[in-house]
């Protein structure tokens, strides 16, 4: 059986994630990652692709229980197990419902060649709304190839949207309290994800129009928006790495 | 009418929050925050005191949804407003819903001075749990004197017990990977607590006990432990501080 260049390339994959307490007319991340989904699913519209969304605001993920804790330090005692061979460990009820909740967020990022994420700053650090999806797929061994221990996210592109009421980029007052970009850099790297595969795009000052002791930013919050969205359109249309995603690929369907 | 001393001293106030995964006989922050209070509530049990619980795990604060966010963003550019009179500008039923959810855990809030905190570290950063909590009550006004627009929080004494797998301390390899220490100094800085009345006590490698890779670190764990009781006691026991938490009652009761 022959194999076309085509069927030897798995589709360009998306999942996109927000985590505003908003709806999409008053939430700038959410708009964010609105305008990057239909410019990637436009760039990718002739040769397919697959495109999962998840509110984590409006369908929260539930906080992990008592049975994910006994179940993930049962089994990261032991070494790396590939998330197909978790449920035969599973030794009770608690233990098996919150393995249902846990492995198809995992298999969906696994899935992904492309992670969209919008997160607005609440309280100088991120959503409730996606530390409760955080604290849900970092199971032990879930993204690491049992074959080789390297991370199966390796190839995978991050691309965050932040959305930040004020301004904390470096140099500015409050830049010691952003809690959110060093987090997540720390966190997605840790999994794996390349540096050079992790962008974290920003729209500061958005509360800049409204807020009267911010009402000398709103030039730079316009400015902050109009790159942000230029960036994220750049990131949208930019070739596809056909590579990495199909050895991702492969390594995922092993486990 | 005669006021005696202990009529015009309110009583000690200690209000208790868990946010682990895990029950007590598994969790160490659970062990160490119950070992803080039994201790509290000894040392006060002749004067009397005020003692609240809660379990945020087991008892999830919601997280914020869109009418939280309306109204906070509606109130914050206009000024401060004390929380008693927050409901009157209350437009739609989503707010209404939002603000019964929030006010009590403020009221709470207020009403202790003291706030003990167990905090497992979970992925770096605290527990989505105890972060649903924090998304809730930092409401914008909620714990600013309106008359001073000092901080109400200025005399409220915040005990902080982290549990960490791991070792983040000064000097550690992973030292920059804790995202728990120093967003929840900041947070309650950021509040108004007071540097000197902020303690932070870790028990640090916890997991030592149960993953090979640790083991080698059982007596620092150990150690970590006997150190984090220690200081716990000692501060359990410390002497109340009478004034400051008087005058914050009559400022939160204003309000």
């Amino acid at each position: 059986m022959n194999h076309t260049p085509a069927e030897l390339t798995a589709p360009a994959s998306l999942l996109h994630l927000d985590s505003s307490a908003s709806p999409t007319e008053h939430s700038v991340s959410r708009q964010l990652t609105a305008l990057f989904a239909n410019t990637w699913r436009e760039r990718h519209d002739t040769a397919g692709y697959r495109y999962q969304y998840r509110d984590l605001a409006a369908e929260p993920v539930p906080l992990v229980g008592p049975g994910y804790v006994t179940l993930g330090q049962r089994l990261a005692a032991h070494g790396v197990l590939p998330p197909a061979q978790v449920a035969a460990q599973v030794q009770d009820p608690s233990e098996e419902q919150e393995w249902a909740l846990t492995l198809p967020l995992i298999q969906e990022v696994l899935a992904a060649d492309t992670l969209l994420l919008g997160v607005p700053m609440y309280n100088f650090a991120v959503p409730a709304a996606l530390k409760a999806w955080i604290d849900r797929i970092t199971f032990p061994g879930a993204f690491t190839d049992p074959r080789t221990e390297q991370s199966l996210l390796r190839g995978t592109r991050v691309v965050i949207v932040t959305a930040r009421g004020g301004g904390y980029g470096p140099g500015t007052p409050r830049e010691a309290f952003d809690h959110q970009t060093s987090f997540l850099r720390m966190y997605f790297g840790n999994l794996g994800v390349a540096e050079e595969d992790l962008f974290v795009i920003h729209a500061e000052l958005t509360r800049a129009g409204a807020v009267p002791a911010l009402a000398q930013f709103k030039e730079l919050a316009a400015s902050s928006l109009a790159t942000a969205r230029e960036q994220l359109l750049t990131l949208a249309t930019a070739d596809p790495r056909q590579s990495e995603p199909t050895e991702r690929q492969a390594a995922a369907s092993l486990s």
